[in-house]
């Protein structure tokens, strides 16, 4: 997963391209960057490894080191095996039609087919990343016009992609036909502002205007904003962002995410309820869901574990004398709200489950008389190809052990999911369309050539 | 206000108590230091501005930078005009009995007059700080014994303090009588430790011992943990720590802060009910007193301002574009919790009114029908001289506006604050000692010769 | 101009690597960086602008950041224009048949051909580096064999290039038929090195082997050192690496380079004799031949200017008050040496004439009765297109001036150029080939089309 | 060792003292620091380990960092166990008199004994500096005036001292009577310098007025510059600043160091003459010397050593393969000067011999038939106490071994040094009076309780 963002238009278009990665930094900060364009100067770009404040520095000067009235920029998540300083986003390549900077929210599902085939014809890459794939295809396609070769770029690639693209005369955003994640677009002033969620245009004052359609390529430029076909839309928006993903600030397809999730939580306390003195969020995740259940079944909510909000990403540890650090480090419980008390604790998924299993033994050890888990989202059994950071499927606990067995591995006294057809119904689409919910359904919208090869290498290897 | 935090005898020392001022980094961000001690390499120590993760970056080497069993720590709370490096804690020196380092959470109220009586005689000051007049008057005193010296000079010193003392010999952890703020004991395995807060225990897994008392000296050595009187107690502790201050999971004064803190909130909710159809805190000081006067009010609790947890110490502002930056980088409201409700907008105090004021009009501008104001502590009419960083009386809108005054300035329909009768009840010491609540009360448990013209000199100047 | 380092076969290969390259820093300060392949990690790269102290930090850890027992290295000069991160090598990419990294020294005269030919194709340029259009060519090349490819390749590149490429199985090493610059082979125990200078073999004890010879690929493998031919070989060698470029203390072209710059003074004192009181060099560069002027002239050698080792590349400069920085920074006459003196002052080339302006100033200002500048090589009149960093021919001051217009321009009493047969006679190679020496005489020996128009631009745009 | 730079009246101070330090560099490399002092904002300071383009990075604001119209800096030379952070200069402190900055060149020798009474009477040190010493003493006398105060302490201190002070007032230079180290003033349009050498004054372009004569206090302020007698001068300037420590085209002493340097190595070629091919210095400090040998002897001179000026402070070495790096990372041999030749090796002396040991082997192995090792001074057989940084005595070669010894020991086939007579004549003073020779004589021109005992125990223990 990951956050975009870009301005066209503004004479501070770089700074306020920072401000709106802030913003986004829930969605990626293993690295970000921006690319910005001046018509005297040309692209400049500014990349690094860690969050907004680390690769931004107290003296960095946005006025002469990314000069000009357009700017992309790029956060992006921890994935395993390719955190490296070489997988900063936006990409920034010269071709033979001038240079050309792209950031990408997504994952394509063929982009190792992509890379092979590319692969054959001679070309080299740089990066791991999916969006090397698609300038490769965009610069090799014949089309003079770089919508018609987005347009030719989008028959091959398959998955999930949010585009900003920025030429020196204009900038781009695409969103995949199914409408995976969400892209939005805001008016500053004279300038046009997409990001990946509305929490960011909120934050530098942007009106709202509307989504960028599935399927739907907007075009920015002097003379304004334009909107052209990508492909005819198929949505199938990614329930995820809902459960988890976006902030509760946020309006996602349609709907504000605090409220979507709170009514994930009340249908929740309807599907599973239970006697308890006290409904505890993992926070923050859990947090919203959590109200949402208190709300419905009665028993009161409380901050039951405290977090450590100052805990950054490198951490000395000692080498030995103390346990389980990684759920430590930002978890701590509240004694007097756990002891003598049946605790209902809401998250908003298990993984792998060992989390789950610290985070109910630190409770037990606070003095809870019983912890009941409950879980905002279906059991999460099957693994995401489009863009957020699921492990193998083998390691996801729910693909091979029922629920009262993950009670068990977890050591909660009860577990209870919410099930598919009441998350779908507090998600509601306000236009009917459906959701993309494949990694609680394995039912996936965009199919491609190795999928039950590669559910099952998950599974079995 | 600074937290504090020692260990004696253990061999990775410096390590645990940098995961000590981690779990403190609440009480102070400005900046933070660690002091160790090895036999034979006697004192070392490693400094800077900034938070932990700032002064201990990833490849810091704890065994070779800063060996030995023994290590004391501190951070510090940034206040106007003394935020440099050199008064970064703790301090270290080599007086005629060998070095001596301390670190001090506190406030002494005649540390001016004990400056000038030192520099009379010709001693020179390298920091700003009351630590440096403490050691001076250490350094200074005939008495062989540093108990003895720490007795003499407790005589002249008035005002707050915890110290830690490290020699080559000793830890000595101190706390005056008043016992203002505080300071308690744990143990590691065969280590003793000293903490201002007990989430710190917590967190490197020391079983939490006892608080450190009012006017007692605690000395660790080779032979164990030895108790000695000070000055006789007179017990006045902080009730802005509950307030405020301490972090909800903490055991503080004999109670954890959560349960007093969502007791404030209940006694709030009964001594100004009102009319309304959501509970929202403003993040996160607010919410346990928030989530009290909910579960009191019966009003339903919601998360209407979100927060952004990635925003630092340093940002890089526009130069135009955005209004109010200082509360917008922080906090973004929740739409669809507050369009067309009447919000009651929990807070823990109100300092000069120009924040609440921006947090008042933002939830306006979501479309909030009706903004009711609760604070869970009365009016901040007093300058604390005791630790707590507020500004000048003349600063403080309670020292010169009344309550519907301060409802008027900050754009609320109606504000009410908690009765000081409440807030003691609320915050009830075990052992019926009385809370120093001068900031509220202007009742100084401390009298000092120029407490009356500082009060005045604050309010007219 | 760049400098290239690599080894096969040693368990501390990169930090051997970073040994090499810090002995060939004068080859190159703006950049630098190393690639290390191990057998279980694969490629591993760090990358930086700077110097080699500046790029890898007191705490680098290379056995975790670059494991492996096979590296190469590259230290890049600052050319206008293209001194961006981007830029850093060896470049590493991934592409069909692995992964591959590639360290060039040299200039090809036919890049932006082969890029817009390239860039028509559809492909993509993420640096302006010359090793990335060779890299691209590679690629695409359909011979399965690397050897193969690389002949194929060299058939499409016109000008100088040591290369330097490593892949997961082999060390490959290659230099240009015109062998315009040097590179070198040593022995370290039971490992392979190659080096652009030898001075890098003595450093890290290695045993001098033999030049990598015009037109030869040097393949390094498991099975030890392989030798074949690239194309014939049409040996130039360049002879501005004796006059200025090459340290003094290495082996270039089959003679150390202190013997060649001393014979270039002792022949400039034959041709341009002068009656004087001390010859004093212009630091570093003109310190060798200065010695050869005196001995031969019989005039005393005296280090009449002093040399500021310590200044680095960024120097915060006063707003007014001094002027002339760019030398006086260096520099500083020392007054005992030069006042009253008719001094015969040394230097290896005059490029624009501003530097050679301010330091005869220098001189006088310092008292010097006559000042007799000499250079130890002929008018540099043309501009290098095989990796010099010489200006454009229009800023080039012998391009447009004669030898009598340049003494006025820079003040000297008198100036004196050492003949192109002078030159030629004291550089002589031992195996009897011929220099380019084309930025004397504009004989260039790879040609190419727009050679011409290039030289021409230069001069009258 | 260190250096000293102050400017009164310049609205860049602060600059130009940065630019002073970077002359001053030679003097010392371990830390350095500048302390402005302006109208409205009073002192400010900034700090720190390393050279002066480590401490003053690429983006350092001196406007809003460091401003005012007066400042003071230092650099520090590196001494065992005292290299810390906290023992940078100019130490800046507040008294009851105001702020106070210091910046201190030298060595008291009874600094121990009067921190001992200081420490007796309660007085603390916060680092290890001779320079605190000093400032207590300042601060604890009862005369008003500073100058008096001045006169009183100088009454105290023994040893070398040139000092730096500033005040909201005043710049004062002070120099002992001996006038061990030089101090300088200068002039720069309506502004006062006082540096260390002048080369710092060459490179602002400030005019040399005069040296700050030994014995006297210069006191620059809004009335102009003042001189005041600190105490009779009783002047023995230390021969070493000729022999190694100042710069080559600085004027120390009433000559420039060039020409004394020279003239030393003439002598030398007189007193120790060997049959020889070839002169070649130990760069750089030997360079100036073997220039006057090869003068005197008409034996050529050459640069047999190549030294490699961007090895920085921090070196990453490898655990292996590699022998005696410390040498071999600065100096590489010319094998064409060398092999087979008979080399006069020239230094300005000899310390512990272990790096003499490495350079004879150096030189042996890159063929020399002979190695004459000439020293351009007497034997080192006496600790400096004065502020030169030498070993302990029994470290000193030259204290426990004959010529003929040492000769053994560093493997040259002969060994001369300088004698005394010769350095001194080589040396003369233009006004007559007589050099400290100490540290080749054991003729101490300050005396004081401990000196028998820390010359035995030195040689002894």
């Amino acid at each position: 997963m990951c956050g975009i963002f870009g301005i066209y238009g503004h004479p501070e278009a770089a700074n306020l391209t920072y401000l709106g990665l802030y913003t986004l930094q829930h969605r990626g900060q293993e690295s970000c960057g921006i690319v910005a364009y001046d018509k005297l100067k040309g692209m400049s770009s500014h990349l690094g490894t860690g969050k907004v404040s680390d690769v931004f520095k107290k003296h960095f000067n946005f006025n002469t080191e990314l000069p000009g009235r357009n700017a992309i920029g790029h956060v992006r998540y921890s994935t395993v095996g390719d955190s490296g300083a070489k997988n900063c986003q936006p990409i920034l390549v010269d071709y033979y039609r001038g240079s050309l900077a792209v950031a990408h929210n997504g994952n394509l599902v063929n982009s190792q087919e992509l890379r092979e085939e590319l692969g054959r014809e001679g070309l080299i890459f740089s990066t791991t990343t999916d969006t090397e794939v698609i300038i490769h295809l965009l610069a090799r396609d014949r089309e003079d016009s770089l919508l018609e070769r987005l347009r030719n770029v989008a028959k091959k690639i398959k998955g999930a992609y949010c585009l900003l693209l920025m030429t020196d005369k204009q900038l781009l955003a695409v969103r995949d036909p199914n409408g995976f994640h969400p892209l939005v677009l805001g008016r500053l002033g004279s300038s046009y502002v997409v990001s990946s969620e509305t929490c960011a245009l909120d934050f530098i004052e942007a009106r709202f205007l509307r989504e960028v359609a599935p399927g739907e390529i907007v075009q920015i430029d002097e003379t304004g904003l334009h909107s052209f076909e990508l492909q005819p839309p198929a949505p199938s928006p990614c329930v995820f962002e809902y459960v988890y993903f976006a902030r509760p600030d946020s309006d996602v397809f349609g709907r504000q995410v605090y409220t979507v999730r709170r009514e994930l939580g009340r249908q929740l306390a309807r599907e599973c309820p239970v006697e308890a003195d006290v409904v505890v969020p993992v926070p923050d995740s859990g947090t919203v869901a959590a109200i949402g259940f208190a709300e419905e079944s009665g028993i009161p909510f409380h901050m039951g574990l405290t977090r450590n909000h100052y805990v950054g990403r490198t951490f000395i540890e000692p080498t030995q004398s103390i346990r389980s650090f990684g759920v430590k480090l930002k978890l701590n419980p509240v004694r007097d709200v756990i002891a003598g008390k049946r605790v209902v604790l809401v998250d908003d998924s298990i993984v792998r489950g060992t989390t789950s299993y610290k985070i109910v033994k630190m409770i037990r050890d606070a003095g809870a008389k019983e912890v009941h888990m409950r879980i905002s989202s279906p059991p999460t059994s099957f693994p995401c190809f489009y863009g957020v950071d699921t492990p193998d499927r083998k390691e996801l606990i729910s693909s091979s052990h029922s629920v009262e067995e993950i009670n068990r591995c977890i050591g909660s006294d009860t577990l209870g999911y919410l099930s598919r057809e009441g998350m779908l119904k507090a998600c509601r689409l306000q236009d009917g369309c459906a959701f993309c919910d494949a990694c609680f359904s394995g039912d996936y919208p965009v199919k491609f050539p190795r999928l039950e090869s590669r559910l099952q290498l998950n599974l079995f290897e």
